[in-house]
C-alpha cells in the first residue's frame, strides 16, 4: 500500500494573512515526487488543545504526518506541547538538544532558548546525521519549523525515509474548453476507472485552454489511457503532451 | 461578537503539488482587513463525502465559510454536490444560471456546461449586481471557484457583507533574537493578556532579527501595550515601528 500523508500548519500568522505559507506547497511537490499521497492539509492557530486534537486525528488517519511552525523559543511556540498532548504524553528536555544549543549559543544561551530542547516524551530525533539540528519524530508525526529555509533543510535530511512506488504523470494541453472536453474525460474514465484524471482550465493563456493530467502508479495503465485519450480527441484539439 | 470564518480548499491539484494555492492567502488578508477572524483552513480532495463532512463541520463552527475550487463542468468538479450533501439538501438547476450560461455560450452551449447552473436546493445567489456570474450561498457557506482571477472578482463583489470591527496592528522590528526577546514578550503579555502578540524571526534579513506584531480590536489597549513594550526594550534593540 502506498504511503499517505497529512500536513498540519500551525500559525496565527497564516490565518491572519500576515504570511503566505510556502511549506505546504513545497512538501506536497516533494512528497508527490517520492510517491506519497498527501490526503489533507490543515491550518490551525497556535493553540495547544487545537494542535493536540488535530495531531491525534491526523496521526490515526495517515501513515505519516508533518507539522510546520510553532517551534521557537517564544510564548506563541506551542507545537511541541500540542503534539505531546495529542499523542498522550508530556514534554521533557532532551540532553542532546540541550548540548547542541549550548554549543551554538555559548555564553549567549538564555533559559528561553532551552525551550527548543523540549520534545514529547518518547520522541526520537532523526536526520541529525547531515544537519546541525535533528528533527523530532513522535510516533508517526514529524515536527518541522515554519521558517521555509530551515523547513526545507530539515526535510531534505529525512526525505529518503518517504520514498515509495512512484506516481507517473502525463500532462495533455488542449485547445478546447472544459465544457466540450468533459465528455471526452468521462468516456476515458469509463474505460480507465482507476486513472487519476485532473482538468485545469487556464483562462489567460493564449497557447491552450485546459491542462489535463493523467496519473497512475502503473506505467502501462497510464500509457494505455494516454493513447486512448489522444486518439479520441478531435483533430485540432491537441496542443502538446509533456 | 466579531465574525469568525473558515476556508475549505477543494483540490487534488493542491494536495498533489501541481498547483500552489493563492486563494487562501488572499482571502486571509482580505478578511483580516475587514475585521474577520479566520480560524481554520482545510485542503481536501475532490471527494463528495469528504467535502460534505468538512462543510457540515465548518458551517457549525464558524460564522461564515468559504469554499474554493471544484465548480467547473468536468467530472472532478463536485463541490456543489458536496455542499448540498453537507447541508442536508440536494442539487437542483437554477433557471437564472441556465439563462446566464445560454447567453454566454449561445450555440456553443453543451449539456456539460449546464452543470455550472447547479446549486444546492435552497441556496441563494449573491453578488450578481456587479459581475456576470453570481456566487452561490448555501446557509453560511459561500461557494467560490478555484481560478484565482475569478475567485478575486467574485469575492470583491461580496466583500462588504463581511466588514466588521477592525483589528488594529502595529509591527515592531527588533535587532535582538527571539531567545532574548522571549522574556520581554512574556512580561508584556502578563500586563496585556488580551493582546494578540506574534513573534516572527527573519534569519536572512540584515536590517532586523524579529518582527513582533501587536494586535487588538481596541485601539487604546493596543497603544498602551505598544508604549509599554517600546519602553521596556533595551536601548539598541528597536529598529522601527510600522
Amino acid at each position: 500500500m502506498p504511503k499517505t500523508a497529512g500536513i498540519i500548519l500551525v500559525g496565527n500568522e497564516i490565518l491572519s494573512g500576515k504570511i503566505a505559507d510556502a511549506n505546504a506547497a513545497y512538501l506536497c511537490r516533494e512528497l508527490r515526487a517520492l510517491g506519497v499521497d498527501v490526503r489533507r492539509i490543515s491550518v490551525i492557530p497556535d493553540d495547544i488543545q487545537l494542535i493536540a486534537q488535530e495531531v491525534a486525528a491526523f496521526s490515526r488517519a495517515h501513515d505519516v504526518v508533518f507539522t510546520s511552525g510553532g517551534v521557537g523559543p517564544t510564548h506563541d511556540d506551542v507545537t511541541i506541547e500540542g503534539v505531546a498532548v495529542g499523542m498522550g504524553t508530556k514534554v521533557v528536555r532532551h540532553p542532546m538538544l540541550v548540548e547542541i544549543l549550548e554549543r551554538h549559543f555559548r555564553d549567549r544561551l538564555k533559559e528561553s532558548h532551552l525551550k527548543m530542547a523540549e520534545i514529547p516524551e518518547g520522541a526520537q530525533l532523526v536526520g541529525g546525521e547531515t544537519i546541525r539540528f535533528p528533527t523530532v519524530l513522535m510516533g508517526n508525526v514529524y515536527v518541522l519549523p515554519g521558517v521555509p529555509e530551515i523547513f526545507r533543510q530539515k526535510f531534505e535530511a529525512i526525505r529518503e525515509r518517504f520514498r515509495d512506488q512512484p506516481i507517473h504523470l502525463k500532462n495533455v494541453f488542449v485547445a478546447i474548453g472544459e465544457g466540450v472536453l468533459a465528455d471526452y474525460l468521462n468516456r476515458l474514465l469509463a474505460d480507465y476507472p482507476l486513472l487519476l484524471l485532473g482538468s485545469y482550465p487556464e483562462f489567460s493563456n493564449p497557447e491552450y485552454k485546459v491542462k489535463v493530467t493523467l496519473e497512475s502508479r502503473d506505467r502501462g495503465y497510464l500509457e494505455g489511457a494516454l493513447s486512448e485519450f489522444l486518439r479520441s480527441l478531435p483533430g485540432d484539439a491537441l496542443v502538446k503532451v509533456t
